[in-house]
């Protein structure tokens, strides 16, 4: 049998593309935040993790282009050998703080912080318990750990209970949920799940990718409840508020350095440019010095939803500037798209099997950089759109 | 049990940093590629992977600033959805046309490329077939498809006959090997491997992180033994020669598309930025127009191992710029890096579970941009500590 066979018979994207319904891969040829534009194009971009809006930020800018004039666009080397800078350690005390926590490590993705946190994390005898809406990466760091997996129902309470007290109580304990749920825009019951892991002697860990900048006062969704201190472990990616890219977990400094010492992703991998490591540390510096951006991005959170639920349209249980729009449809979701797309509007459709059958949606997402120009226009089109095709 | 129990037991660290011969995580403060500085002590840097020494390149340096200066300092977001800008596919094209492939599909770091090309080809029943020394994103790659995993000894093609007899024909098979092996500098003996993988109907994929920029007159560890054509997949890292951070795998249209559709580190992750795009881009295209720099990097192969040898050194199979220095024991290999590092002189120590007891090593390797001072320092350091701690 040749192992290339599946590859032959793949046509589905050949014939989504046929039809013009392909939504994936679309190369921009300029990107300034807010507005992109692909062959000619211009759109307001509303598919964006770009939360706070500083990719483009000048100071952002120019901190990566002096990390470049100073130390080169490469440390070619894992962190554990030659590519460590004093400047990667500098950020991780900074991080470090932000969410308050005692130590945090870097690694060059965000994806890498979970497949390394976790896999170093789950010996034979562990369990790791995680929500089935976590982020595939969460999936994947638990799959490269050596212990039992075990998933809860979204937030559900009852579920996760009965997954706690079927693990034998001689096995170590890890839950690991996302703060925000990227698709959905809704947060962790953080309390209660902190509550489930005491009573079940399990440790936290909360992958707060799109919490950090944006929920608890840009400090994460761990801050947001007031449970910083009942929280064991916080990571993030530095590919959304913190406008780079890599990632960091932070928590009491013996954790961090078994997962320093133990974590294959972060010694078997380079680590991050100079340019990203500076950018990220820009990025923490703004959200320090400009507070209002952190407030801006949630109030354009609330106005958007007011505004797609004054329309008739289900946003879910949303309470983050992620707002899904729910379709519940495959072709019905790539005609919402296409439409907004030729009106000059990006957002990202979601299909099975990425949510269940029936819960297709549009991802809409937003930065604090969008003008209410912009966000009017777009609710305009979302109105005449929706409409057209029967959404609404 | 509390699943952190391990990480208040690991003291390890902790008593070598006590004890001074703690060699990981150095935070250098200077970085211009050949020296580096590691408070205020000034050493030549024999331990990175920066081959060709682009890293400083000004067209690199300048590439990267006028990428940030256009489109920011993040895509903040995945190639999938928002992620992915023109460049991304210029870069592609071009890389496949350097390794003779048709089509070629960039990562946010060279380990991604492994975990998503290898798990998203690897189905229940098919089959992975690895080297033993392959790199550890290799092991994770094959560990997160859902296929079988078999490995054979590190070049032992009876070892690897008696492996492939052994997979059922209705399996899907696919060998996995690095070009140029990141330890120890040989090559896997690719006209065999291919023969084999034709014998069995299997398909063979070759890392070449340390390959590309180096063998083949740069275009890799295929191309130098003439067998583009008969190697399916190429893939390679942005970390070393290409002084940037990120990876690519290159092949067939058909096997490309299915990988870019099924390969989760690809979909889940944020997209390479566009700076280390630009900086990839660039460093190739000084490849192709400063090919003295390919060949300026295999003469200091030669004359470091000519020199290490002359001297009484055991390098090993090395034929590339990376060349061990066996010595053969945990404490002897941390007091030779020790001594060798208070001389001025960075290299990287390697020690058992990353080689067999008994195979300690240090690992060297070199840069185009060394001077021939710089190297003969390098050898006279070499001489007079290996003599101190009697390894000659």
């Amino acid at each position: 049998m040749d192992i290339f066979e599946k590859c032959f018979q793949y046509t589905e994207v050949k014939t989504a593309i046929k039809e013009g319904y392909y939504p994936y891969f679309i190369p921009l040829t300029e990107n300034e935040g807010t507005e992109v534009t692909f062959k000619g194009h211009r759109m307001i971009m509303c598919g964006s993790n770009n939360y706070l809006g500083l990719t483009t930020h000048p100071k952002v800018r120019e901190a990566a282009i002096e990390a470049i004039k100073k130390y080169g666009t490469s440390c070619t080397g894992s962190r554990f050998l030659n590519g460590t800078l004093e400047m990667h350690e500098n950020l991780e005390a900074e991080l470090a703080e932000w969410v308050g926590k005692k130590a945090a490590l870097t690694f060059s993705t965000g994806m890498q912080v979970n497949l390394g946190t976790i896999s170093a994390l789950l010996n034979k005898d562990d369990t790791v318990i995680l929500d089935k809406d976590d982020h595939a990466s969460i999936v994947d760091g638990a799959r490269l750990g050596f212990g039992k997996i075990e998933r809860y129902r979204h937030n559900d309470l009852d579920h996760l209970d009965r997954v706690m007290r079927s693990i034998p109580e001689t096995s170590g304990k890890l839950l690991v949920t996302d703060g925000v749920f990227s698709m959905e825009g809704d947060l962790a019951m953080v309390p209660e799940l902190v509550d489930s892991c005491q009573k079940y002697g399990a440790r936290i860990m909360i992958d707060d990718a799109h919490g950090i900048g944006v929920t608890g006062d840009g400090h994460g969704t761990a801050w947001h409840f007031g449970l910083t201190d009942k929280v064991d472990l916080v990571m993030s990616t530095f590919s959304k508020s913190f406008a780079s890219l890599g990632g960091f977990v932070a928590g009491d400094e013996d954790i961090i350095d078994y997962i320093k010492h133990h974590a294959r992703s972060l010694i078997f991998s380079a680590s991050i440019t100079p340019a990203s490591t500076a950018s990220a540390m820009a990025a923490l510096h703004v959200m320090k010095d400009e507070p209002e951006r952190i407030k801006r991005i949630n109030q354009i959170g609330e106005k958007m939803r007011d505004g797609y639920k004054s329309m008739g349209f289900n946003v879910g249980k949303s309470v983050t500037p992620i707002i899904p729009i729910m379709v519940g449809d495959d072709q019905k979701t790539f005609l919402f798209w296409r439409t907004l797309f030729d009106e000059g509007v990006f957002v990202n459709p979601v299909i099975s099997p990425a949510v269940a059958p029936g819960c297709q949606l549009l991802r809409t997402s937003y930065m604090a950089s969008h003008t209410d120009a912009q966000l009017d226009r777009v609710l305009e089109t979302f109105k005449k759109v929706g409409k057209k095709v029967g959404i609404i």
